[in-house]
């Protein structure tokens, strides 16, 4: 059975930087969209903030099971209508992965409440993602830790729920920790904050950021979409 | 010292409808502050919808510890520039208690990021709140569960975040159970939902539910407010 | 890919009661066993406390995936030995589901540091089980709730921990609610507890029922297992 | 009102080890009540394993409302008696905080379900504690984060519950990270557990790690004690 994956990208910084351009020359949505490539059932779109409606129509979004999300410039251009709609379709099952700096996005705080805040450095930092959970279908062939050997740093403390699964628990060398993969039920659907993947470094590239991107679809995955998320009345009483 | 405790109604249903107002003759709001007068490090004020900003300036947003919210017919009155403030103040420490129909409130949504859906029902049915928790700040002098003979019927599945502390759930004589009482972290500080209390049943007047209430407030007072929820750019490392 | 599931039953019930013996005449681990048997990619082993090791020798729980057990009147019969060997292997990965009134038993101390205790009544009251998570692989296929005729009543105070997921809550006519059905994370193994099944009533003949207990199997099967569940030397730093 | 606190060690090291005597010459738990004696509200009691009873008969369990335990070399010589005995005590109310290389003690595993296990290192590196909760009464007066010169360095994975409440986050500059500090609610008492406090260092010298030890005993004290932990034969249904 298809899962229908849609990868979003504001794909502004590619656009403006040779730096970034150098490592991602099609943008941050095709070289992902390249990796994950290798599922057969993943049936991938893109979109982008420049096309109509962001490339998120209502078409789009109501046939995408997991939506990959990366934005950093332009949180403020996002349409608070497209917002609305997603996270909609979240609470109705949709699964969404909030990338990197989409911390900071309207979607963050949309779908937690919270505003995603952090402290942040630009140092070449080098950075150890520790695997909290083993045996979990999204750590499914990540062993005890995932080396990048530069990120920005990002650290605590994160403007976030509790989180109701915490996955990966992140090391900086210049002091920092970071939950950099955890999981927010929304309702029906899910939310993956990942944190990999600032623009001047190809940790989209790594196969292990891969691996989890990938295991993370599928766990994100809806069975199945509850339409009404508004209140029923009901009329009668269910003893008899 | 003292708490600031604010108390929002949306008070409607006193002036329009006679069977309310029988029991709510001052408004919901003014009966509660009158409940919880018996505290003497409480300092209360009220605010209604109808006053300029819904009574919720910043200079009240800003000198409230807790604000208790009941609204029902006329959530989309309420104005998105007051829900943020108010939401702006929680993410830095606020306590905040949604009553009853507050569950389908801008602010539930803002808040949790999910619609606070649920199924009704008016048809003055027994209502038992077990107490899941009975060394909890928040249950203090509650025994094994509180009994109201009528109250309006609500029923799971409730479109809530997971709770992070359950502390009420409830059975209602027609055949269905709700989570009546329950905390969510919202950053750095707490919403607490708390069911009883629609406009035709005299629970504001229960000792119980009035203890509930009480309890709350204390427990969601909160020790300081962090004044900066926004990223902060840490430009050293702190390792040296 | 198979999985290897083992029922376990105290088995004392049918043999000493006929009322019972009519339900289930060749014991309820049959009967769970017969149920099952639709899964073809289920291996079904059944063991009961007068077996030699209760018949959980090594060899069998080291070739389990996902235990079920039944226990009610024996639970201090339960060796001590068998239990650890049993916790020991939750730990490393194996699913566990502990069935009505292994709420009491020693598995359920000895993994959630908890009594298990409740309140109970036996008037054949009616049940209603809510599904509170209907995108959940537990209740795929679950409507919104499944009613039993009769079953025994268990109440709230539940003694438990927090529950990592809470799936069922329960309705029982006489007045009670219920957490009937919730996931905690053992270390690297997941235990599901579900609350029907009173051995004086047909439950584990109810399609529902039986639903609920497969997809629990299939959500509780490990991906794999963490041998090493004891603290470890570390000998160098990781950043070199 | 007084809150009851006994401090127990296992009182080998500082005998043994001449280096570990220089730091804490009267033992970890005498150094301990030092430092809590600023609190006029504590009454403070010691215990150590080598007295009748580890110091810890049931007069004394029974009038504690906090109790702190350190071990480490000795965690099988503690007697299953008096750990049931202490078990029992929590699950009724009693609060418990599990000091550094007590996450191997046979309180973790009893109360919790899981082993401790973790990964460990002496190599005198810095370590850097992160505070999550910046409103949370366990970090009244403590700042961003807290710093100590030299710990013995403890790594994730920690085979731990899902905490209920995630409080404190390491960083270890070998490349490490570790969950600190966090709480575990068990039946009606609460665990904190918080990892400083080698033998070898004067992490109970630092005024920010007993500021934190005695916040944790007044956030930890129960308001009152649930005496009945075991099952209850309700008779009647409560609707009428």
């Amino acid at each position: 059975m298809s899962i229908h994956v849609t990868i979003w990208n504001e794909f502004i910084h590619e656009k403006k930087d040779e730096s970034v351009r150098r490592i991602y020359p099609n943008g941050i949505h095709n070289a992902l969209k390249d990796q994950l490539s290798s599922e057969s059932d993943f049936v991938i779109k893109t979109a982008t903030l420049d096309q109509p409606e962001h490339g998120l129509t209502e078409e789009v979004i109501n046939h995408t099971d997991v939506l990959l999300w990366w934005g950093h410039m332009a949180h403020g251009q996002v349409k608070d209508e497209i917002v609305n709609k997603i996270a909609d379709r979240v609470r109705k099952g949709m699964g969404i992965i909030l990338l990197h700096s989409a911390h900071a996005s309207k979607l963050m705080k949309c779908l937690t409440g919270c505003t995603g805040s952090l402290s942040w450095r630009e140092q070449n930092e080098k950075q150890i993602l520790w695997n909290l959970k083993p045996n979990h279908p999204i750590t499914k062939g990540i062993g005890e830790y995932i080396v990048l050997d530069k990120e920005e740093t990002y650290g605590e403390p994160f403007g976030i729920p509790d989180p109701d699964e915490c996955i990966f628990l992140s090391w900086f060398s210049g002091g920092n920790v970071f939950r950099s993969g955890w999981i927010k039920n929304v309702q029906n659907g899910k939310l993956f904050y990942f944190q990999p993947g600032h623009e001047t470094f190809p940790s989209y590239m790594n196969p292990e950021v891969i691996k989890v991107i990938i295991n993370a679809i599928r766990y994100l995955k809806p069975l199945n979409y509850i339409e009404n998320v508004d209140s029923i009345w009901q009329k009668e009483p269910i003893t008899s």
